[in-house]
């Protein structure tokens, strides 16, 4: 299947433009869990269950894996999100980008060994360091554009010419999307940008982090990032819904806060004339 | 140790600015290997103990392992060069980039986990993408500049305004080598651009990928590279020392090839004046 028409099942299947942002921090998981590397799975799962009817997509972030030596625990969320949320995509955040002999390898990493939908991606190398990615035309390659953080304009947004973000988002428009398999990464955190990313690329779908812990605002997202069509968004929330809760109660805790997000921005589309739930 | 005594150490030890990419491709090893997942350590080990004489660092390339599940054999391709080679410094290639948070988990990742010497990093995101790396005063932060591979002008050295690559040295340079611990990626394959960024961090060491299969020539890249002492400079060859023989005798057509280029870049800073091995 054709990513654009993944994503558009993904996307209708709970008509829901939320994707939940999947960063284990043992330390932080509820003591009846437990706190170890193998306790990983357990904690995922529950937050998968609790949410499987409510997202389009979960974003796996490697590192958070990786730092631990969890890649088996890793194999074992995606494989929790397959039986669970069939339809929902896997996007796995990793941000790699190296020359293409490696590239290639990185791109066997995200679609073979974890058989993700979609890979973030950083485009620092330019085409030869993306094509082994894009080459994959039923897969996502979620290329970094303007990020969340607070630097990120020192090399994305300098001053003097084009800025670099603007570059990049007319290269994945134009020459990098010949596949029709481009996504971009646009942080919630500076609206007017994602406005502009979305103006150079009307067509190509964006995954917009940096709702919940990193301040970005639903309705705010929702206006600058929808397509002429409202679609082709996704909104990304990592630790507000993980760690909503403390207890044992934690995956009710994370259904909750993952309700209001889903809401919020199906809202924000709607114009408030929906109801909530 | 800080990291400058280190890479001084692991240059002198040897008198070589040779690195040693560690690529492992199973599909190319040798018949008496084996060419299954396992069968890395053996065969990067016979490449190590062949040449731990001729080189100041090693460089494993994560995505060589993690594309086919090798964390472990990477763990133990480590421990090898610790033993056979302690003076040499172990540089993870791995080119991560990240939010903070994120950032922090790859931090981890290269320097407990792996317990790498140093990273290579991707600057994209900015500053506080890059500060869990430099906080590791006695570890490397590898930050690519301008990389070795066709595309690399496009985003890095575009017209208009300072380049980008101009900018990422100079950060480099100044704000990011607050703890003296970073070094730069800039590849072979442009020496005009190799020696501006020389200019633009006199003092900062150079990792210079491209030597061999990209086709980078080892008297340009040492007369552009150097600083004024005729040190800080690291030349990286990977496929050509790794895959020069195809049979069983493969170790010793590595050392060969490894000789070749340690004595080439060493004649070209001595100004062919020493006598080779």
């Amino acid at each position: 299947m054709a990513f654009l028409d993944r994503l558009a099942r993904a996307w209708d299947a709970n008509d829901s433009m939320l994707c939940i942002g999947l960063d284990p921090d043992p330390d932080r998981f509820p003591a009846s869990i437990g706190r170890r590397r193998e306790d990983v799975p357990a904690f995922l799962g529950e937050i998968i269950d609790a949410t499987s009817d409510l997202v389009c997509a979960y974003k796996p972030q490697i590192a958070h894996f990786a730092a631990i030596g969890a890649e088996r625990e890793l194999e074992r969320t995606i494989d929790r999100i397959r039986q669970r949320a069939p339809d929902a995509l896997v996007i796995l955040d990793a941000k790699r980008g190296d020359i293409g002999s490696t590239a290639a390898m990185y791109a066997r990493e995200a679609f073979e060994r974890y058989d993700a939908d979609a890979v973030t991606v950083n485009p620092y190398l330019g085409t030869d360091g993306l094509q082994p990615f894009l080459d994959h035309a039923d897969r996502g390659v979620v290329i970094l554009c303007r990020t969340s953080n607070p630097s990120s304009a020192e090399l994305q947004n300098r001053p003097g010419g084009q800025p670099l973000f603007e570059q990049v988002a007319e290269l994945a428009a134009g020459p990098w999307n010949a596949r029709g398999n481009v996504m971009m990464v646009a942080g919630a955190t500076h609206p007017e940008e994602l406005a502009r990313v979305r103006e150079l690329a009307p067509e190509v779908p964006l995954l917009v982090p940096g709702l919940g812990a990193q301040g970005g605002d639903p309705a705010t997202i929702v206006r600058a990032g929808l397509d002429a069509r409202n679609r082709r968004l996704v909104v990304s929330s990592s630790r507000a819904i993980l760690y909503a809760g403390e207890g044992e109660d934690f995956a009710e805790a994370a259904r909750a806060e993952a309700l209001r997000a889903r809401d919020a921005l199906r809202n924000a589309r709607d114009g408030g004339n929906r109801p909530s739930a």
